[in-house]
């Protein structure tokens, strides 16, 4: 049960769009306020994964997206993840030094700048999504919006992140735990998906159903991942301070359950994932090198 | 030159419509996460003078809009104006205690709530304004999107926040100033106006012109008044913190000319703004009331 062949090829294609494609929409730094700017392209720009990305050019490859519209779907997707990413290491948050192997935007810059970086990302994810003629459906348009704002909302990433913080030193039983994450990193890699897939055209309800269904467990199951690595890996192998969940006494799959078990649930949603977007063929086959992806990778 | 005799009533209706959209849009205090909701509802409820609302139905009065859909843009620009109000009070911008006459949402809460409740307003800002049906024309919903994003961005509002927090404790000329408040300020309340009108319909290029001005007009007569109001009324009168600004050193427009000036500053600016809607006729009645009554108040 490994990705395809290329798929390390595909991913690495997708990484070097998203930067161009990045790096194009994001102001220039020389444009004032121009430390604003750079700070944003700072930590916008040369690095990270891109799962999210990735997720919306697989969704919409299962239905035939047009790839340039896709793009910007995800790059407001990813917009929004980075503005989550540098709020969430501020000092009143996590209080993290490093990120994706740099210092985070508060230590390069200061906290205040840091604030702002975020605050304007968010605006810009979503004047990226309101572009004129994006969607030959402006209603479609609306409703890709409508989705994004929604998952990054209090009823999803901010709502995860205000549950995570509330339940720090509190132990979590695992059905609060999957609140949480659901929230926290579901809400917006269910958006991912179905941003790419409506980039390309409307969803029947089968097919939408059965999207967020993989979605959701493509989420679980790349959080359970996350914990096994942050309790296995070193730092430098993360780009993110290793451990830091168990030092600050938080929740993590590995307090409700050993490594072993963890990796085989990790293993059944990637199993659920798969089987609910079995109905979408070959076209899916991203989508699945993606779910696999997830229990394989070491970063 | 002052606001129509009924303008006070026009304004406490308003305010009352205000409060109950927002009590209604906003999630209840009941709804997970609680703390999060409670603090969003702390925050966007029971104060403010709701200016920018006024803008939006203003300016949907003067091209005939449907006071329903108006209602939508108001909240939506409104729940931008107090996410950057949470936002520029914490510790690590103006660090301020008080606001609206009450202890601020970090004095209230806590910084990391302030963070999310300030994120969760903007993500809902646009989740209000992306609901379908909003408009009958979804390609207009998108660009009053676009409008409230790019007026919040880094090129709109938080770019002006970086931009007065980059000029504590330098001597900025009039241009600098200016060039600060019509991005900090001047383009969320273009937003508002422009908002307003779309709700209606769409604006021949001519009419978009003559509320652009308006807006600009408006944006720094308010300003002008802010700081000569800051710098002579009390704490008490205003709900904020007075004699902030010039405590920190910052630029005002009372330290680039005196007080007496400064007002007739303002009074010029309004005039250009009563000058720029003329043509809209007596539909624009109220537009014309907000701009005298922004060189008219007292708080």
């Amino acid at each position: 049960m490994k990705p395809s062949a290329d798929f390390a090829g595909w991913s690495r294609d997708i990484q070097a769009r998203m930067e161009t494609a990045l790096a194009a929409l994001l102001p220039a730094a020389e444009i004032a306020p121009e430390r604003l700017h750079a700070a944003m392209r700072y930590v916008a720009l040369g690095g990270g994964k891109r799962v999210r990305p990735m997720l919306a050019f697989a969704a919409g490859e299962a239905v035939g997206a047009d790839a340039a519209r896709v793009e910007a779907a995800a790059c407001a997707v990813e917009l929004i993840h980075v503005y989550s990413l540098t709020h969430d290491d501020l000092p009143c948050m996590d209080d993290d030094d490093l990120r994706r192997g740099k210092p985070t935007c508060h230590r390069e810059y200061d906290e205040a700048t840091a604030l702002l970086v975020g605050d304007a990302l968010q605006s810009l994810a979503y004047e990226l999504l309101a572009r004129p003629g994006l969607h030959p459906d402006p209603a479609t348009q609306v409703e890709m919006l409508r989705l994004l704002a929604r998952a990054a909302g209090s009823r999803g990433m901010a709502g995860g992140q205000a549950v995570d913080l509330a339940s720090a030193h509190k132990t979590l039983d695992l059905a609060e735990l999957e609140f949480m994450h659901i929230h926290k990193t579901g809400a917006l890699i269910l958006a991912a998906v179905l941003l790419g897939a409506l980039a390309g055209r409307p969803l029947a309800s089968g097919e939408r159903a059965a999207l967020e269904h993989y979605a959701k467990c493509v989420g679980l199951a790349f959080q359970v991942m996350d914990d096994v690595l942050d309790a296995e890996a070193d730092t430098a192998t993360l780009g993110k301070t290793a451990g830091k969940d168990a030092a600050q006494g938080k929740a993590t799959y590995l307090t409700l359950m050993p490594a072993r078990e963890a990796r085989d649930y990790a293993r059944e949603l990637v199993d659920a994932a798969l089987a609910a977007i079995a109905p979408f063929g070959p076209p899916a086959a991203r989508l699945a090198d993606l779910a696999r992806f997830i229990v394989e990778r070491s970063f």
